[in-house]
């Protein structure tokens, strides 16, 4: 068995445990779907009706609840009759489908051919022998749209005499600071950011609320990165970050993701970027919190993980043989961008081992043989950095920018074309556009981040999401990298850094 | 609103609610169901494995589990993943679908096109997001077999780690006596008949725990006859009585039907020999406990019923304009036979009423005049009864001879001869056939009633029931008053009835 479990440390992970923030919320409205051209994935919901309870449902009957705003929680209702005569004489079957837009709702879980497993898809039927009846679905569901269709083909009438959902968070969104801009743009974009975060912070900091539902590291690190100045919730923090050290995969890599359920539950495969950002969590612990305590108890781990990937440094060649992710763009070469994962996070586990007074040599040498090897893949021709492949990649340029290797002025340079490249390999996710906002910044290229940001996050919002979805591309609405755009999470914390740049960016 | 509420009544009803006893089991084998054209329906459950926890469970695999014997309860269960590396990384779909039968497992639910709702098709699918996991489906199936189907697509197998049914009934098996006899045959089907009985005890008498699970007085009668003397269960009898008293129909008429739930249902219509059953309740009541408080309190009721017929008859023609249920017969001329059952219910009334004391007068000649009526049918020549249309049924006979009109000889020699009249309209439900018993034995013919009950329940025993199915033709196995033979309850109250007769005919 790879995986390795540390007892103790999750069971600090299970002492941080807290309850969950509830809230009883109402659909406000019924909506229809309906095709426009114009509309995002040419769906558009439009008001149908304010709702008044009882809601009278027929055999074959369908209605779309409207929530108003992205929900996470459990349904309940209550089924009734239509008084003493006309009873409910055989059992009443109910579909529920839920959507977090509507295509998720309109398109038909019988045709799903996505790559990920179709339970992922919100739906359920359940039958109700009699009425009147207390139902609810025991699953945890994402949404805003909410569809009831009557399956049962029998001819009496039934009522839905009330419908709620309790919501589930491990924060409140008032407790959110409010964004000093008088920008309506950026207002909508810090609000649906901070509504992401909140939405993704549940018993774990979840990736997404619909799907995966799990603590991924990817995640995390920009989540807690946003989260010391939104919500402050360290405790969950702190949880999370036990968590990954207290069960870790072969040879003591931090696992890319955590099932949250007891007892945790990795996956045996690696991402070396993944692993390589325990580093990153714990650094920005410190320098968020300046308790030095937790990087103390967890300094070996983190050590654990350059060891790790050094031994699979090729010197000669400059290729870490290992699997990181980087992002999601298929035929991606991720051998420049890995190194420039691997300097980043050794620098902030260079400047931990200072702290605490460590012998530091390794971690400087394996910086200094990173960043030789990064810098033989820059071609001084073009001012780009190119792959053992000889792949051109916005990510090569991002990492290796945030590497630090450059001087300034040849950052800021690279940085300011990045955008300008003629190259099929760009960034795909939020995920990574963090990264390339992140280099925009460290190279000073403020503005551009901003206008970035503004440009791009700013789409999403047109498009009519509530939150900030995992992948979105205006250029293909449909795209999605399990072949299934209806599975794509609409709320997803990878994309939620707005709530950490706003602030910043506007804020200096 | 037609429905008329005695709450001090229903009170009384609420009050004699009991818990439920309640026992564990789990499946004992698995089983393929297999095409074999010498079984019932053509269909045969061979044992496939004995079973041993935990189950695995690949996306498309499915297992019917076998209980051993037909039970009624809620079903819960354990998921597991195969460890700590595979896991479950998407939710898991279960399809559960829950057979008393074969048939019912087999038959297609998207292809169901009967007459009865489809809810009543039981079958729940559910989705699973992490494992381990608890499970349980709310509702109550009635079965003995459980098919579940893994319905997701996703490649880690699961294990179902354990399985069990929480079963639910007012009494308990180990409580009815013992039939003393050695013929194998009587034997097993006494063990079916109380086998019904049980299963059907639960809240109320319902006419069936898988459908329709609800409290119909025909069925009530020959339970609570039949439940004096195997589970004594004194205090759901009288709640089932308060329960009819308590909410009648239109005219005071009792309901054909009390839907369980509370407040308590009822249908608008009625069947009025249903009706004039709660005489024989009452009547039943008196006969098996000599208590005498039940029946001053709902004399008037029962008074009523004959009120409410006797206003509907023509005393000209001999019709009762009001709907009887007598049998399933299509196209069956019940008119004689509601008089057999006018004149049966009032002579038991007579006696009620003779007992408190009470003016008898409208309720003799009520007895007489129906009975001049029902004689107007006798056909000397023949010596058989008919119609108003001149239908010649089984039904009129049976009902004729209960009636006691006739001399006792006349009814020997017409009750001698009912299976030999050429007609269509046979009795087609075995609570039907529980009349004819009846007819036999008060004309003597307690061989004939013996030989009849094991001829026709032995064959519902080689068809492989483990209790008394709603409905059974030896010689149309898919025969269904609904036109789905898979909608069909295998475990129906009115066909307890040889947990009566028995005892009573071996006893003698």
């Amino acid at each position: 068995m790879a995986v390795i479990i540390n007892e103790a440390l999750l069971k600090k992970a299970e002492e941080l445990k807290r309850p969950l923030k509830k809230h009883i919320v109402y659909p406000e409205k019924t909506v229809k779907i309906i095709n426009d051209k114009n509309a995002f994935q040419e769906l558009r919901a439009i008001a149908d009706k304010k709702i008044s309870f009882p809601v009278t449902l027929s055999a074959g009957d369908e209605i779309i609840f409207d929530f108003n705003d992205h929900i996470v929680g459990y349904v309940s209702f209550s089924l009734d009759n239509d008084g003493l005569v006309k009873i409910t004489d055989s059992p009443v079957k109910l579909q529920f489908s839920f959507g977090e837009f509507p295509l998720e709702i309109t398109a038909s879980p019988e045709e799903y051919k996505g790559g990920l497993g179709k339970g992922w898809l919100q739906n359920e039927e359940r039958s109700y022998v009699f009425t009147p009846c207390e139902g609810s679905l025991e699953r945890r569901y994402s949404f805003r749209y909410l569809r009831i269709k009557r399956t049962d083909n029998a001819a009496f009438p039934i009522k839905l005499s009330s419908l709620k959902v309790c919501t589930v968070s491990a924060v409140d969104i008032k407790d959110a600071p409010v964004l000093k801009t008088d920008d309506e743009i950026l207002k909508k974009i810090y609000d649906m950011s901070i509504k992401t975060l909140k939405e993704c912070e549940q018993d774990v900091f979840e990736d997404g609320p619909k799907r995966d539902r799990r603590l991924w590291i990817g995640d995390l690190k920009l989540q807690a990165m946003s989260d010391y100045g939104i919500f402050g919730n360290l405790t969950l923090i702190k949880r999370c970050i036990y968590l990954f050290a207290g069960a870790t995969g072969k040879h003591k890599m931090i696992a890319p993701c955590i099932f949250p359920d007891s007892p945790p539950f990795v996956d045996e495969w690696t991402f070396c970027d993944y692993s390589l950002f325990f580093i990153s969590c714990l650094y920005d612990f410190y320098k968020n919190t300046g308790d030095i305590s937790l990087i103390e108890e967890l300094f070996d781990t983190a050590y654990r993980q350059m060891e790790a990937v050094s031994e699979k440094i090729d010197k000669n060649t400059g290729i870490i043989n290992l699997h990181p992710f980087i992002d999601w763009c298929p035929d991606l070469d991720k051998k420049t961008a890995i190194l420039g994962v691997y300097i980043y996070t050794l620098k902030q586990l260079k400047e931990l081992g200072e702290l605490l007074g460590k012998d530091n040599k390794k971690t400087e040498a394996e910086i200094n043989t990173a960043s030789k090897l990064l810098l033989s893949f820059y071609d001084e021709k073009t001012g780009l950095f190119t792959t053992p492949s000889g792949q051109i990649s916005e990510h090569s340029q991002v990492w290796a920018v945030l590497s630090g290797v450059l001087r300034d002025e040849q950052a800021a340079t690279l940085c300011a074309k990045i955008k300008d490249i003629k190259t099929p390999f760009t960034m795909r996710t939020p995920y990574m556009m963090h990264y390339y906002i992140e280099a925009l910044y460290t190279s000073g290229l403020k503005n551009e981040a901003l206008e970035f940001i503004k440009n791009y996050w700013g789409k999403i919002a047109d498009a009519g999401f509530d939150c900030c979805p995992e992948i979105f591309n205006p250029e293909n609405e449909f795209e999605s990298p399990y072949n299934a755009p209806e599975i794509n999470s609409a709320c997803h914390a990878w994309s939620c850094t707005p709530a950490y740049w706003l602030p910043k960016l506007l804020g200096e």
